[in-house]
């Protein structure tokens, strides 16, 4: 069999490597079934006719334009291993050609979820300043340090976005039997409760937890969307954990219901990442602080490795992708997430 | 009917008070079904005879001697809710009798264990020394400040004691779906298969884990059982969670074990509690500290004037007390927990 | 607002009628929001222009040939409660423009599962010969009745197929705690073991289960794939359950292998249905018989309403379908479900 | 070491037998850590004063008079395997020694509970007759043998008494997200509530129920308990399900209410065992009979030897019986099972 009857797979993952999103065992296996071209993202047009013409996957985000599309005949998926899409393809085009667009972001989700429920954890048993004290000499022993503490078990949680992340997040909970409410539109509310969580309007969520949790991606329609108002609606000492994306919310308007003391926060994104030296969250009481680390573990990344393959594995066999998650005709353009510009 | 028509009740909570441990609706209950002679621990003795001879209950654990007991021909359950057991009352002959002696130390198992959740994934992902960094202006983005963490889900994680605090550790971390691994020399293997954990000796709860929880009592015989020996034998990075009684461990070694980068480890308890100003734990790194907070919450002493509440109701109608914890006549006198002296 | 401003549905339900598949409430809720135009199925071509070029929504599986397609610029979704694909209209032309095929057989999982869980309990303790012996005086007692009775809990189960309906049993069998292995060419391992099932090859499946259930669909490549070599390696004593469709079992294979006393089976599905008065599947010992009646329950029928309004709700705010089941441009033409012409 | 150096047990399993209660392994492990004699039941007071004196355990409910206990100064616990405590012993007298009286009923929990299910299912679905019908030609097809089929997902389950059978019944629904209520007056209700269940009074368990399980013992205050009244304030169609002791119900009415059509009805247990050939029950329509099956598996038999054996391991240890049930002081005497002749 010649070399070239392996399927042809074009890599470009920028800015990850392949090093990064396939162990040793799965990166052997990848070159073991397809012949792959490995190109910078921007190199894609320049190919050769014939390399083309057989490329039945790409890896990765290289930007397409309707010319170089029309001469991949054989193309049947883009791998997105960025996971955030942007606009630099001819997305109907493909999908009416019946070409999938699936990213491998699931991966985030657990990694995402454990740091969640670790930062709402810190946030109800205030465990940072606990610590910093204890090195000070000044901890407060058993109850005397405790006049804020309070238990997840039992709690009112709120969820907004009910994606792979709301999932892990929900599932990650199981065992503290919490009352979990979610608002996601994009859902139908029956597939919440097949979840064992309540479907509720935005204004409940935000009302009646102790915990709010914001796993939502940001769409063209959702920028900011949480603002003064809605940190005004909150309970007293609630506590607001950011986990996506900081462009849902109005960052200074949360800073200012924290200073206030109204309610209490924890965030893995912010405005600008790196952020100002003296950008006045760093030293915000009642504000716990992760510098978007929360899902960019080794093993997250590796796991993207697994799942292309899979995936590949399974439309190698005339199948539908089923592994990564698979952009929506009706929802692809409406996606405003900012590509990552490291791992 | 008359007021002494009432079950008589002795009440002498100290450490704790009715206040604390009863919500204004359970104590408002307490009163309206018992009549409640309320005295300070020393003073059982000195009770008239008729109060003696009617006395149903005694909520504390105040002294007793052996006459005392003999004018008490309507006892029928002491409950302890200072929770530790100490031997200041004739055992052996109120086993004899019949006479239950409970405790409420259950309502401690749920928010200790939150801690002990909290306190692994702290551990795992570095979160104070992430959120200091971050005040000051040296945070770490992104992959770059995760080069030593790792996920809780799907690890190996070690519980040593299945009572009820490893019971509800076991249950928070359902949703982790971790591969949870138990040394209880007290419970029969297959009541810990029952519980979905793998009965294992001593010596593979500490090689195999990624994460050691101690949650056993201190009894006569395992008064600082673990030691250097043991430390050295956990996976290099594992963390090591001490969430019951510092007695447990040989606590220099356990530093020793922390300060050479082998392990890293988190407590709630220490060998002397309030701990000396410069008491070298406090400055040392890769180790967490809490002060003695993990159970002391108000909702978990409240939470034991319901149990009261419900074991005497069930004693009244002639059952055996089913939701305190029982004292068991062959291990009663083997606990060596200190009592507390604060709440 | 004219009546016409309401988006326009086509309902052409056979053999399902609009009372069978909404409730009274749903039904209502489906006139308010839309303009309903109710159908035979050969009807559909004849519609005014303005009819077709306005609709929507086609609720039901009427032949669509491709010049009537092209006339009908809006449709967006073809809502098929028949559920079984047929190949009556030019689905890959639909794909290419985007129009959704759903259907909605996923009501049928839940009462599916329960029969298949009931037919198991059934066969693993001789339910249905026991009450004949008792109505005849022939029954024995206690352990003497139980020579050939065994446990769910704790047992191998395999599973061939895991859509929406292994899944469902799965689900179900979570109390039980066994041991539950699948075959599903379908779907990736890593997707299976998410679903805290086993993904093994079909013959570990046939030959090392104590119960296997077969609930995948016919699609033109597995048709009679299970003869007498798979019945063969099955265990000896164990139980065969077919609740998906006859058409993968080589069926006199099926009952040979009961006849012989290697396996016993039950089935919901038979070759030929009605099935001849004179079938031998009639009178055979340690075959237990359902006549098609797994799915067809009322409330799994009244769900199909609610699932397509959840539905159509999400596409008329410009979002995709996620209730109901997508059909799939790589596999709608592989799928071999014969029609049903009975609800 | 000298063979009496091991721990003397007396082995009186009646109507057990060693055979049946411990696999193979199991009786190589006795014989090898106890030295074992076996007596007649009735032969205990005759046995030699060393004898008795050594005697550790006693395996069975052999007869036990005052002065033959007096005599047994090593007795540590009787270890009933026929699992129902009769009057033949001074309970008081044990239990002021603290002698443990322990019985291994725990192990028919599960087989029982799976029959509960599987009648339930049967009784929901209708698979007796359905089967019968198939057999004779009759069977009705689709939905049209479906009128009265219902599912017990997501209904609303009550369950009377909530000992190990009921907690086995509870769990083996999980998968079912059934809506469950339980009536036990001998558990505080937070006991209920930990297990995920609801408590309620007798009458809402009966009135607000689809199905109905009784899986309570009978004690003295109980016999009878349920009687027509009960039965008509159950609601319409119905299914109640007695898996526990026929004397808990005025089995007359509940044939009443059965042939009326009020309710439908299985159990597993009834007035006299072997029951007279021409017993009405055995032909009435809509009621589904198990001659007293449920339970006496052969792997709940052997799993009792398991038992012994780890609770014997304990007590050798000086700690308390952790697998077995322990009787209580307080009920014992309320019992009212009747010994089992038969296994």
């Amino acid at each position: 069999m010649p070399e070239n009857a392996k399927p042809l797979v074009i890599s470009a993952p920028e800015p990850r490597t392949l090093a990064l999103i396939f162990t040793d065992d799965a990166r052997r296996e990848l070159h073991r079934k397809y012949e792959i071209v490995e190109i910078e993202p921007e190199a894609l047009a320049g190919l050769a006719p014939d390399v083309l013409g057989r490329a039945r996957y790409i890896i990765g985000q290289p930007p397409i334009d309707p010319a170089t599309l029309d001469r991949m005949q054989s193309l049947r998926c883009v791998l997105n291993v960025e996971t955030n899409l942007i606009d630099n393809m001819p997305y109907e085009r493909m999908f009416e050609r019946g070409i999938h667009v699936v990213t491998t972001g699931a991966v985030f989700a657990a990694p995402v979820a454990e740091l969640g429920v670790a930062l709402a954890l810190n946030l109800a048993r205030g465990i940072v300043d606990a610590d910093l004290d204890f090195r000070n000499g000044r901890e407060l022993w058993g109850g005397d340090g405790n006049t804020s503490a309070r238990l997840l078990s039992g709690s009112d949680i709120g969820i907004i976005g009910f994606g792979d992340l709301g999932r892990a997040l929900s599932r990650l909970l199981t065992g503290f039997r919490a009352n979990i409410r979610v608002f996601d539109p994009w859902l139908p509310p029956s597939i919440l409760r097949e979840n064992a969580v309540e479907p509720v309007p935005l204004e409940t969520v935000l009302s009646e937890s102790d915990t709010v949790f914001v796993v939502a991606s940001v769409t063209s329609e959702n920028e900011g969307f949480l603002g003064a108002k809605a940190f005004a609606s909150m309970r007293k000492g609630a506590a607001f954990i950011l986990l996506s994306r900081a462009g849902i919310v109005d960052f200074e308007a949360l800073m200012d219901a924290v200073r206030s003391g109204h309610i209490v926060a924890a965030s893995d994104v912010f405005p600008e990442e790196p952020l100002a030296p003296d950008h006045p969250v760093r030293s915000l009481p009642g504000f716990l602080r992760s510098a978007h680390r929360a899902g960019a573990l080794d093993v997250a990344f590796k796991e993207m490795g697994d799942m292309v393959l899979e995936d590949m594995d399974l439309m190698d066999r005339g199948l539908p992708p089923m592994r990564c998650k698979r952009a929506e005709r009706e929802t692809v353009s409406r996606m405003r997430s900012k590509p990552v510009s490291r791992n």
